[in-house]
């Protein structure tokens, strides 16, 4: 089924919208400075919506700040208090998220929904496995049923009030139940849903698991927006959500790099040349291929089908562009040759328009 | 259609036996006494099989020393020297890993075929989109349909000479690529599939890469063994490796975290505090559940579901164990307090025969 066309801000998600990267900020949202500039590196590293805790009315408050300094949405995460949801969209929130399993209420939820429809803000009903609604828990378990539940009942409150601007998140720290849950909900709702693994752990952990659900999901069409949750800088969430788009070919963002595992044949500094050639290419938008390969056996073959691309052995390396061997250089020399070439490309691609544009442009809708 | 039952060394591949977890040294095999310590490492890691290259004949030579040092399987990694798997194998290696577009012909694959026959060796017939058979690769291309006409024009070789131990890989270092050829190969084919997204890049994209492509895989059914390749240490693609099959629900080994992201509530150093208590535990094989959670609104719902949790909050935090709040700690005394339970519920999980076992363990089959 189709999902609903929802509106966050000048964005859009659902209704075949491209699936947008969302992040949540860990700095204290009651010191608006520091809060802008981390919004601001997670708008840079790829962030298309950030979300902020708003536990008390200093943090509503400093909303007024953040929200004018933000180019891309910001989303109000409320707990316990409904009345602070209420004050974060008066305070411009593009969209707040509730639990109802710690909101207060059907009446509480009206009021929130009311706020939110006279601003044209967006509402997330984000149900968590770990703080589900007591009657519910009682009544289904704490499984995806459950949580299931625990939505429906939330949303029927929500849609009383004739709100229709509406997202839903079901996550669980179990992939198996979150994969069921938004499968689940997708079979009996078109409200659009944003995918996330909570508590998935410390990085290796964390990306396996939300790349293990989020590629299951948007294999099968289900899920609109996307937030990978770690227990680490909420950039590399950023950088995580992308390369899982990326993985499942719906979305494209700067440079893509393809390096060889090292190997008992490997017998150049891999890992330090993949390192500096990402560095030196962080700035970049444009959608390059790179192939950083440190052997003869499928390096050439890898780097021959990318944009660009480097195969190298024994202190020095060939360079590739678009699938010729055009020089050889020292190890020393070969970031700087590939830099060279990556900065050529890419002012070429801006020259033709970007057509395939960095996050959040209405352009990016036709990488999908 | 289920997979034909293969053996390596005394492991079993395919046949409905549990996912296998392997890996690839990148010590100098020449160098017997280093790749013993990277290989002792790795099988500590978690790693079930572990594939060396053997460039030339010193390697192929190194083998009769790493071989019986091995508790793990060793399979020998073959480029373009026929000879050098024929001689592998009669040094030992429980399984040998050719690839079709450099491996020399139909005459040096049956060959090979013969002595693995002789020996009880396994073999993999190792497809790379970066290096494919050229006679195929004008054919059909580079894409899936190429590496699985590239791969059963091998296997047809192979199976010519009565053998049958065969394992194959079809791999690309694009996820759709790798989906597709896997899912076609297992439509066409009995023999077990190694899993893996060839030059999958670094940490983040790369364990995204591969949890993508092996969850929507694996979770189908097709898969037999997976290898994670990262630009990064081996240890981590073992890591992560098992963090995608414990996601699937398919295995468990050691103990699973479940932590929070930082997030404007969190108030104590929840990255710190998962760190060291993830050292403290690192030897332990007990599939125990422990949750690290930095504040009171998913934190305690999460830590009475988990095995053992903390929940912090402002300098101290409280101890769950088997869903019960037990104790409560100042914010130093939380990760002592922590491992002193957890070696108390691994000590009763090993009394109780380690139900679920440890990498590799016949036992372990009852895993899933």
């Amino acid at each position: 089924m189709a999902t609903r066309r929802v509106t966050l801000g000048d964005r859009v998600i659902g209704g075949g919208a491209p699936v947008l990267v969302q992040t949540m900020a860990n700095a204290d949202t009651r010191d608006a400075r520091r809060a802008i500039a981390q919004i601001l590196s997670l708008v840079a590293a790829g962030a298309e919506a950030v979300r902020v805790a708003v536990p008390d009315e200093r943090a509503a408050e400093a909303l007024r700040e953040i929200v004018p300094a933000s180019p891309a949405p910001i989303i109000a995460d409320v707990h316990f208090k409904a009345q602070l949801a209420v004050l974060a969209i008066q305070n411009g929130a593009s969209g707040v998220r509730i639990n109802p399993g710690n909101i207060g209420g059907p009446a509480r939820v009206r009021a929130i929904a009311e706020a939110a429809g006279k601003a044209g803000a967006a509402l997330r009903v984000g149900v968590n496995s770990g703080s589900l609604d007591r009657e519910i828990a009682q009544k289904y378990g704490r499984g995806p049923e459950a949580m299931v539940e625990s939505a429906l009942k939330e949303i029927r409150a929500v849609e009383e009030t004739g709100f229709r601007n509406l997202k839903v998140s079901l996550k669980a720290s179990s992939v198996r139940d979150t994969v069921a849950a938004a499968r689940l909900f997708a079979s009996r709702s078109d409200i659009p849903q944003h995918l996330g693994v909570t508590e998935a752990g410390d990085l290796i952990a964390g990306v396996a698991k939300s790349a293990v659900a989020m590629g299951i999901l948007l294999s099968e069409g289900v899920g609109d927006t996307i937030r990978v949750s770690l227990t680490a800088p909420p950039e590399e969430e950023v950088e995580a959500a992308w390369a899982i788009l990326r993985a499942l070919g719906l979305r494209r963002r700067g440079v893509e790099f393809i390096s060889c595992p090292t190997c008992g044949r490997t017998e150049i500094d891999l890992a330090g040349l993949l390192k500096d050639v990402k560095k030196r290419l962080a700035d970049l938008r444009a959608p390059l291929k790179i192939a950083v390969m440190g052997c003869v056996v499928n390096g050439p073959g890898e780097a021959r089908e990318a944009d660009l691309g480097v195969a190298g052995g024994r202190g020095k390396g060939s360079l590739f562009v678009k699938g010729e061997r055009i020089s050889s250089h020292p190890f020393a020399e070969l970031a700087p040759a590939l830099e060279n070439w990556a900065r050529r490309l890419a002012a070429e691609w801006e020259e033709k328009g970007a057509r395939i544009s960095p996050a959040g442009d209405a352009a990016s809708r036709r990488d999908l």
